[in-house]
């Protein structure tokens, strides 16, 4: 089960003014399920995105980065599971436009201003006759309260729906931000695929939004990982709706800092309902040189099948982690750093602390959420990671899967 | 159990002049157990030998390269399993000179013509007076036929021994070469390390044997990995003994291939007994503009937890293959890529390729060994990397250690 992750209630998500939403059950893998989703944007609608670096990438992926780097004017995304629509070649990129094109038909606006996006079995041909069958049935139920069902369309071997909204106010405005996202590891067996649409009726200039899609997703969808692999079709999409004038200044300050919050949420969310996760570990690398010496320790710590197994039994085993610390490929003087777990300091000077007792190492192990802390006194940098545990039900999950 | 991996029988070992071999059962850590091997050098033996690039390494591997460096004319090997002397600071390396120090009072030699290798737990310290009173027992049987007794002595949590002999001929006169390993993943639980140990009775000069050393572990144990993890301890010495003339040219061509042979034996046979392996795969990346961008390839498919599970699962998932390659850092073009499983195409063309059917794939998946590979079209360089499945067994064995 995932790992204190609280199932939003359907009132909890709040409206984005311009932002109405509609699913439908359109059987493209598993009858009865709501796999499609169709989110209609108000004219005057912003949006941007970043995607996947797999050189593999889905044909959706690539029709997104194609639009969205054209300055279409969006105005409306659609996203079906059950199919990833990758590995498919140019037949993918056909069924892909096929969909847009059917969508745009209906709401009265061209193909290239709709984006797609695709999250399930890779290498299977798109059913895109099912998909544009359900078209209507999303049309017909737009609404701006749908979140939740949006949340729940686009699950794939998800168990939780992940959804969070947040309202705050600007020069007396009452601005809401409302995100979902779906995902149990950066890439699922065949069913691959994080996907994070994160909406807000403020007004934001076309540059600051790119901007702030890069800086959210550094500071959240880039910091997690299950398992170490890259799907072919991670896409995170930001969307500024709204009519009011657009803001700047110490108002962006504070809705970038209310997006970030949404958006960690949800990354972290699929990191709570990671495959066969039992425990959520903070990897953090504090006193680096730069940034990315940090994260190559905290990766290498947050990837390691040795920690994370360690930590699925409840075995504060420190050896394991000095060692992930040690083959991070840093050159680093192992005598300088720290390494504590939760409050507890278990390694320093190269070795075991003097002071650490196993009790308190067990005790922390124990728990469901831990903080992996590595000082390395050497300079003012610092990064987190956010990771679960390895455990039975991962390889049985994906050794299963398909069967 | 291990993939196909045979038990050598004793009396296929064989002697390699100027070496003889002694172990003990010194009860470091579990009683009864042969737990400790001294290994004898005739005078005038040299010995080359390649470490961990772990910076946390262990107080053994600081000085084996050290006196290696030094160039201490080595009389001696100490090799004790059940503790890594790794993460013991000062207090590691003060033990491990001890070790040595004794060794040599009984040898008559200096304590720097010893090199010490440990393996076993991490931070606990080196129970350094059991050690020092098992080594009389080491000396009263140091016998040239022992190597057997000595692939025993040095394995952790391996199943089986891993040891292999081959005798050539090289200018009319008889050349025998024996090597022994140990290790089950490029790091254990605690029970880190891989350790190698290969010797041969023809003369090389001191440049020669450190050139093949690097030579040998590029083609061999720097080919593996089980989990990805790199250990402490890990070393591959080489031990050239004997008093015939130094060879060179053709003869040295000769003998260099019969020690890699050796040595690629001895890491295959690693990986044969990973933990929790099912199977054993060759993942060959071809045609690629240098070895570099091959190997990124190769080990990108080799690390990931799901492809691993996929073969697992005798699952012919190469969605897992495709999206490893995707995200393998290499700047590259996937529709110029073809995979195949043993001898069957089954992506071309950045998907799968139109011959390909479930039912072959099947049948490659069900076998003990398979071969992935991967050309890219685009070079002539090639590499491979050896590694195995991720099993149940592997989470239980890692999960339940210690506990």
């Amino acid at each position: 089960m995932p790992v204190k992750l609280r199932i939003p209630k359907p009132e909890e998500l709040l409206p984005v003014a311009g932002v109405k939403l509609g699913t439908a059950r359109a059987n493209i893998k598993k009858p009865g399920r709501r796999d499609l989703l169709v989110v209609d944007l108000a004219e005057g609608s912003r949006v941007s995105g970043v995607f996947t670096k797999n050189r593999f990438c889905a044909a959706p992926v690539l029709l997104c980065r194609e639009r969205l780097k054209a300055d279409s004017a969006i105005r409306a995304l659609v996203i079906n599971t059950g199919n990833a629509n990758a590995g498919t070649g140019e037949e993918g990129l056909k069924r892909a436009r096929q969909t847009c094109s059917e969508l745009a038909g209906l709401l009265g606006c061209e193909e290239n201003q709709i984006l797609p996006f695709s999250t399930g079995v890779i290498l299977e041909p798109l059913p895109v006759d099912r998909i544009i069958a359900g078209l209507p049935q999303c049309i017909s139920n737009l609404h701006p309260g749908n979140w939740f069902d949006a949340a729940e369309a686009i699950m794939t071997t998800d168990i939780q729906p992940k959804a969070l909204s947040k309202e705050i106010t600007i020069g007396g405005r009452k601005v809401r931000i409302t995100g979902i996202a779906k995902g149990s590891g950066m890439i699922h067996p065949d069913m691959a695929t994080m996907l994070g649409f994160v909406a807000f009726d403020a007004k934001v200039s076309q540059k600051q939004l790119d901007e702030l899609v890069v800086d959210a997703a550094n500071a959240s969808f880039n910091r997690i990982t299950v398992d170490g692999d890259t799907s072919t079709n991670d896409s995170f999409v930001l969307i500024s709706s709204g009519n009011s004038p657009e803001i700047s200044g110490e108002a962006f300050e504070k809705l970038k800092a209310a997006v970030i919050e949404v958006s960690v949420f949800l990354a972290q969310a699929i990191v709570r309902d990671g495959e066969g996760a039992t425990k959520f570990m903070s990897i953090l690398v504090e006193k680096g040189k730069d940034e990315a010496e940090c994260a190559k320790i905290a990766y290498s710590i947050a990837h390691s099948p040795l920690v994370k197994t360690a930590f699925f039994a409840s075995d504060p085993n420190l050896g394991r982690i000095l060692a992930a610390i040690g083959y991070a490929g840093v050159d680093l003087d192992v005598n300088n750093i720290e390494v504590y777990l939760d409050d507890v300091l278990v390694a320093e000077k190269g070795g075991r602390a003097a002071s650490y007792r196993e009790e308190d190492g067990a005790r922390v192990m124990k728990q469901e959420e831990i903080a992996v802390r590595v000082v390395l006194n050497r300079g003012a940098a610092h990064t987190v990671v956010w990771t679960c545990d390895f455990s039975y039900d991962y390889v049985k999950i994906n050794a299963d899967y398909r069967s």
